[in-house]
């Protein structure tokens, strides 16, 4: 898969594509990543890619000029490239958006700054606007990494286990299960038991049921959109949690 | 302020706190951040982070006592620090979330991996665990460089203009209204009129009527929370857009 990153600060980006999963997966062609100065395609002694708004007010607004040249040029070489333009004022980003990202042969990655990019951009080269979340970032940057990374993962032989990404919190609306490793007793605290006790049914129905009651505990609008099996539910009447459960899901509208 | 990042990839942060605002607000002292290596708090051959989950299961869980050594350690620098965990299974991050963080002296953010932290280090250690979305990261680095970039464009004196942080999206609850700069004619695309008019009131109600079109359009959620004055009401009734809001805000459960 090709990301190609539109920015003014190519530098910014340097480390964390050099770290971890994405340095390995470059490394092994699984990715290719892009860094695309915006400035390169300006035609003016300053290289301005931003000027004052129309209609006035604080801030600068991001030149169409130079980012249309820039998609444009990325997609002469990557024609399916889909063009994503990172900005607060675009859909939410989540692992459904990720999922049907990491399809893609391509991704063009446009980070905005400043009070926005001119929405003459954005209305003819943006196949798709989307935001990290109601936050404000300096600038589209860092949610373009966080794209990069959660789609990367995502991506076959990327991770070491074939399946360890699937198991991840959100392939299903639950949270996950708390864990605990060596040593048995930290600060006093011991390993629950059921954990050590060789008994795999167990632990599953452990895990399962401690995933419910965090899930339930801080983000009750996942329960209401997760569907439990027979079984399921039969452990968590065993353990309490059922009526609580069937509570959330009726409250939905 | 001070951020203490805790991980084990210290190197990954570099780059971005080298570049833009990062990197004028960490020159002029206004904020402190420093890279924590999560390796330096252990006392094997190998520097062990990690170890294999009780009950099994695939993956690796960070230990417990390496982060809480370097959590101490940083507490013992900076005893008011907050202690953050980043992990999917944390509370949603927004600006309000930001806001309040940017009223702290000092963060220490423990960024997660694998497949979680022991839960006894969250448990004992952790003041509040956040997560930045409902999608999967390697790590918990890049959500901590969000809540930094984030925060850091909260305090006083970062930002250029005293007030552009406040008029940012999510001030409100109402996205941005689209931006256009030079030149007036973009493939072909003119800017509005109105933005043109130099008359400041009519200026004003279009970027107004504009950013309810769009907030209605991607975010109706968003137009369920906000409140309108009375004169806000009368341009969108102007505008025809009075009936649609009015219902949204109705649907309210």
């Amino acid at each position: 898969m090709i990301f190609d990153i539109v920015t003014i600060f190519p530098d910014l980006l340097d480390s964390p594509l050099s770290e971890s999963i994405l340095k390995r997966a470059r490394e092994r062609g699984q990715i290719e990543v892009n860094l695309v100065d915006i400035r390169n395609f300006t035609f003016d002694r300053h290289n301005t890619t931003d000027d004052r708004p129309y209609g006035g007010g604080e801030g600068m607004v991001m030149k169409a000029e130079p980012l249309a040249l820039a998609v444009e040029q990325r997609k002469s070489i990557n024609p399916s490239g889909k063009v994503v333009l990172l900005s607060p004022q675009g859909a939410g980003y989540n692992q459904t958006v990720a999922r049907r990202l990491s399809r893609e042969s391509g991704l063009i990655l446009v980070c905005g700054r400043y009070e926005g990019v001119d929405e003459r951009f954005r209305a003819e080269y943006a196949d798709e606007e989307i935001s990290l979340g109601d936050f404000i970032l300096t600038g589209g940057e860092l949610a373009a990494m966080v794209v990069i990374d959660s789609v990367t993962r995502l991506l076959p032989g990327v991770l070491g286990c074939a399946d360890s990404a699937d198991k991840d919190t959100f392939s299903r609306n639950l949270l996950k299960h708390p864990q605990y490793t060596r040593p048995r007793v930290f600060n006093g605290l011991e390993v629950p038991e059921e954990l050590l006790s060789g008994d795999h049914k167990l632990i599953e129905n452990y895990r399962f049921v401690a995933a419910v009651k965090r899930t339930v505990q801080r983000r009750p609008e996942l329960v209401k959109r997760e569907q439990f099996s027979r079984n399921e539910l039969k452990v968590l009447q065993q353990h309490g949690l059922y009526d609580e459960v069937i509570q959330i899901q009726k409250d939905r509208k």
